[in-house]
């Protein structure tokens, strides 16, 4: 692979060989877009000299599912690979979303010429409004995801002054140095990319999610021949999506889903169908409308972001939906179950969800009736095991039948499992490897994948969120550590919660608060209300007023104790009885509550 | 099957045509082991009149993964077997572990004759040491299992006054009404047994878990012809475990665990062996010492659980341990890498296991040296597959080569798949049938997988707990419902946490507390101190006293506004502070913390 890369400066192959139209936006007409065909000769005006090195700083999605961003860096120039959010766990209690630390994305706005995204999906663009509010960046995006995107600003009010840009595969965007060329590749949400991106140091490719779907339902297999086409090119570095390295031979077509649906569906017979699925799943929403139409049901759609995607997708073209098909959730009662499939959001058990709702009997159209059908099209991402099984349960215990993915071919996977990751790195043939897209394990087993196949384990990189990674045809080195973490919402507060609070709120989650609250004489120090012992989350109290006036005893006795020592040393004193009641609630109850000392002065 | 229910009918059936030796008690001789071989015609005085009904209550286990506990009653005579833990959930934080409500248990302690046990883990003998502080019950178990028993019973002081009865497979009990022969079962712990339970109302036949293994590690293969005998006896009502019923196929036999083994050991050349697994598993403890011995490796057991049980199945004669294979983990350091193996708990990635320990870097004697062959041994319990996720990414980091059980076959379950539990429901041959050990789902596919059989809807139950279900040869109903539920422990409180504390730990988790305190002259009504806010998980005060200035403003702006309004009715004031205080800081946050005004009187 070495002595092509060559071929790779880009200032030798013009755009034409490339056998595609000029880029052109078809998005608003912005400044930025104006400015994206500039020719990128004028950024390597040393031609003598070697090229500089590619760098590329992940600053997201390694070490971790969710919140992908990945930057790239050439000379005093920089491209930016998708924006996107991950989700809370259990350490983050509170917390809506994560987004990504954009320190070092806003120390170098003025470098940086574009955002491309790769598809639609949260984990790549839902940090996107956050970015927004402090750097306009343009964006560059196919139309699905676009619009996408378009609903998540006009939410935030961002829409107006926002630099959109719509491609589609085949184009090439010029910005600066580099140059992108989207490839179509298959996924769980249609319009999805990867990415051929090249700079004088030479071509990465960046696969963005992806499967290799040979059936899919929109008849778009991923264009594996323009994969192939760069691998003879010559690829410098791949970058691909990790998700699913932990599976062995091929994930299956979407289309496989569909036969379930046409089996279950004859089966459902009299019955209502319900099926709860990602929203964004595009393709098989449709799957569900068309098996819906064979049968001659109505399709109701219940859920906030369900409703949202599919009037999306149907006002873009990538639902076909006949008329008289789809029917208001408010409408239901006018049909017969046999006549209705209910499509809803929920398949994480997410608690605020339609299905959840349907599940606790506290949906204001759906309520369960004995005999419903009710498919899980999807598996839960981990972590979420639990919420889906209670609503199982709870959907079994109303007299559902529901068919979930352990029994039957209801969902597959977008990702790509082993023989397909092996297949793209035996293609496009990089000289390096940097896995993204997962956590330390799934990286490092997409590395032994390579080396499986040959690949030197010195030409992979296993980075960190941070890692700057340079890249240049005689090296691959982390060169440098730039600012790279996470940045919790919660509410209204971007990155007001931090460390202290999480283990604040941690600790107040095991065993509760006690406050104990005093008034004294500021002149005095004698005491003349109080010490009131109030707590939360430890114990009842109306059952344990023994032990809460033991507490108080307690405090009395420390206060007592102190008085002299620690005479208007409030510090001192809330310390003592912070850590005398704190020993004593142990020994009695094997429990540690927060203690808080309130001393209020007159 | 129903032709041959009169055949049930224990006092027509005398003891010898099983071809056992009568049960003798070889535990410590206790007045109830004594009584138990008590003639069970008594219990049956109207020999014209028929039968009575059997009643069987599940206080545990069912609509849950855990505390399985089941009562049998027959007139005035009760038996119960096992008696579970169950571990606590998001829902319940800060909880150590969740039992049984003993409720019904001890409101009828003078009819309970026993408490058999079918196999040592938590879930089917965690609870006994909070039943036994309230009602000394005789137990019966085989050797392990009560070995076991017996180290949880010393830790609570109890051990002393128990009344333990070491009993086999192949011995029947007589307790009153009824008769309870122990039918070797496999299981991922040995010396488990599944029961015949007979009394005049019929036989049941009641598994426990099982597996069917037909290379088990100690040669004991379940006693299929027994079950089968019993089946061609007749049994009225069949109870088993549902755990894996959403598997197809059939569980794979422990040997294969012990080959993996052996080809990783190989694998790992001169490096060190770390083996995380269940401490209960002593079969893979067994083949994980054999074949360390194989490769002329010692063995080091980390993890208090490990150490314990090993212990106690090492005393037992369960575990084969040659002399010198055993180190002590301080002695490490005296070894080479190539010749250790260690054993660890962690597997499930608990926070406080020797394995998590080690992957944090903080174990006292486990430092991961790069190129560590880690083999866990175990496949995540639902719930705890991220915690597992992250203690794997954190020893790759360090540099160990992680094995998992994605990967390769290093963890078999203990539980019988779909076609095992066919099996078994054709030679066991009830009339009907009852499955335990399971949420919802589980029991209801269980009872979907029979049916497939041809077993009638009408003859299964799937029942909740608390249910009595009502056995007779002519029927089988659900005829009353007890009390029956969870207890949370948590510390040395048993059932101190309730709705209300859990409820005020999960609001407190998501976004804190705020503490609005004053003092008041209960006099006059004036303000003399304060108001002071403080709060605790919400946001980092440093950063954001405006918004808690915002907050003492306001609150002093609406105790000015109720002063004269509510002189001296504290309540209302506190009411009027709460609300206005939430308003305002869920319209300037969105966020909704805990908010608790306290006043104090001087």
């Amino acid at each position: 692979m070495a002595k092509n890369q060559t071929k790779n400066d880009v200032t030798k192959k013009p755009r034409k060989t490339y056998g595609q139209k000029p880029y052109q936006s078809k998005g608003k007409k912005t400044s930025a877009s104006k400015g994206a065909t500039v020719k990128n000769k004028k950024s390597a005006p040393k031609k003598s000299a070697p090229a500089l090195p590619l760098r590329i700083t992940p600053l997201g999605g390694l070490g971790e599912i969710g919140k992908n961003i990945t930057l790239y860096e050439y000379k005093d120039e920089m491209i930016l690979v998708d924006c996107g959010m991950s989700f809370p766990d259990e350490e983050t209690p509170g917390i809506d979303i994560v987004i990504p630390d954009f320190t070092y994305v806003l120390a170098n706005a003025d470098k940086i010429k574009g955002l491309f995204l790769t598809h639609g999906h949260e984990d790549h663009i839902g940090a996107i409004p956050y970015l927004l509010k402090n750097f306009n960046v343009p964006i560059y995006a196919t139309r699905l995801t676009l619009g996408l995107v378009e609903a998540k600003l006009k939410e935030h009010r961002l829409l107006e002054s926002a630099k959109l840009n719509v491609v589609k595969p085949g184009d090439i965007i010029r910005l600066g140095a580099f140059s992108v060329e989207l490839i179509h590749v298959n996924h769980s949400i249609p319009d999805a990319v990867g990415m051929a991106i090249r700079c004088p140091a030479g071509l990465c490719v960046h696969t963005g999610d992806f499967k290799i779907d040979t059936t899919p339902i929109d008849d778009k297999v991923i264009d594996i021949s323009r994969f192939a086409e760069l691998g003879r090119e010559g690829v410098l570095a791949y970058l691909a999506d990790s998700t699913n390295v932990e599976r062995p031979g091929y994930t299956s077509s979407e289309r496989l889903v569909g036969e379930s649906f046409s089996s279950l569906f004859k089966k459902a017979k009299k019955n209502r169908i319900i099926v709860a699925t990602f929203s964004s799943n595009i393709h098989r929403i449709q799957q569900i409308i068309d098996e819906a139409v064979n049968c001659g049901r109505k399709v109701a759609v219940s859920g906030r972001s369900m409703l949202n995607v599919v009037n999306i997708a149907a006002e873009l073209g990538y639902l076909n939906v006949a008329e008289g098909v789809l029917i208001d959730i408010e409408d239901i009662k006018k049909y017969t179950p046999d006549k209705l499939v209910i499509v809803t959001t929920g398949s994480q058990g997410e608690p605020m969800s339609a299905l959840h709702r349907i599940a606790a009997g506290e949906h204001r159209n759906v309520e369960i009736i004995p005999g419903d059908m009710i498919i899980i099209s999807a598996t839960p991402i981990p972590g979420n095991e639990k919420l889906v099984s209670k609503v199982i349960n709870e959907l079994m215990k109303r007299g559902a039948n529901v068919v979930y993915e352990k029994m039957y071919d209801v969902h597959v996977s977008g990702h790509a499992c082993q023989e397909e990751l092996k297949l793209m790195l035996s293609i496009v043939k990089p000289k390096y490897f940097i896995p993204l897209h997962g956590e330390q394990k799934h990286l490092a087993k997409h590395s032994m994948l390579a080396q499986s196949m040959g690949m030197a384990k010195e030409n992979i990189v296993v980075a960190q969120n941070g890692n700057v990674i340079e890249v240049s045809p005689k090296a691959v080195k982390i060169a440098d550590h730039v600012t790279a973490g996470r940045v919790l919402v919660d509410g209204l507060g971007v990155g007001d919660v931090g460390s202290i609070v999480l283990r604040d709120r941690l600790h107040l989650s095991e065993h509760g608060i006690i406050i104990i609250v005093l008034t004294m004489d500021s002149v005095t120090g004698e005491v003349v209300s109080g010490p009131d012992v109030v707590s939360r989350g430890f114990v009842y109290v109306k059952e344990s007023e023994e032990l809460m006036a033991e507490i108080t005893e307690l405090s009395c006795d420390i206060l007592e104790r102190c008085y002299y020592k620690n005479r208007g040393d409030w510090n001192s004193i809330k310390l003592k009885l912070r850590d005398g009641v704190s020993k004593f609630l142990y020994e009695r109850t094997r429990r540690s509550p927060m203690i808080l000392p309130i001393i209020m002065e007159i």
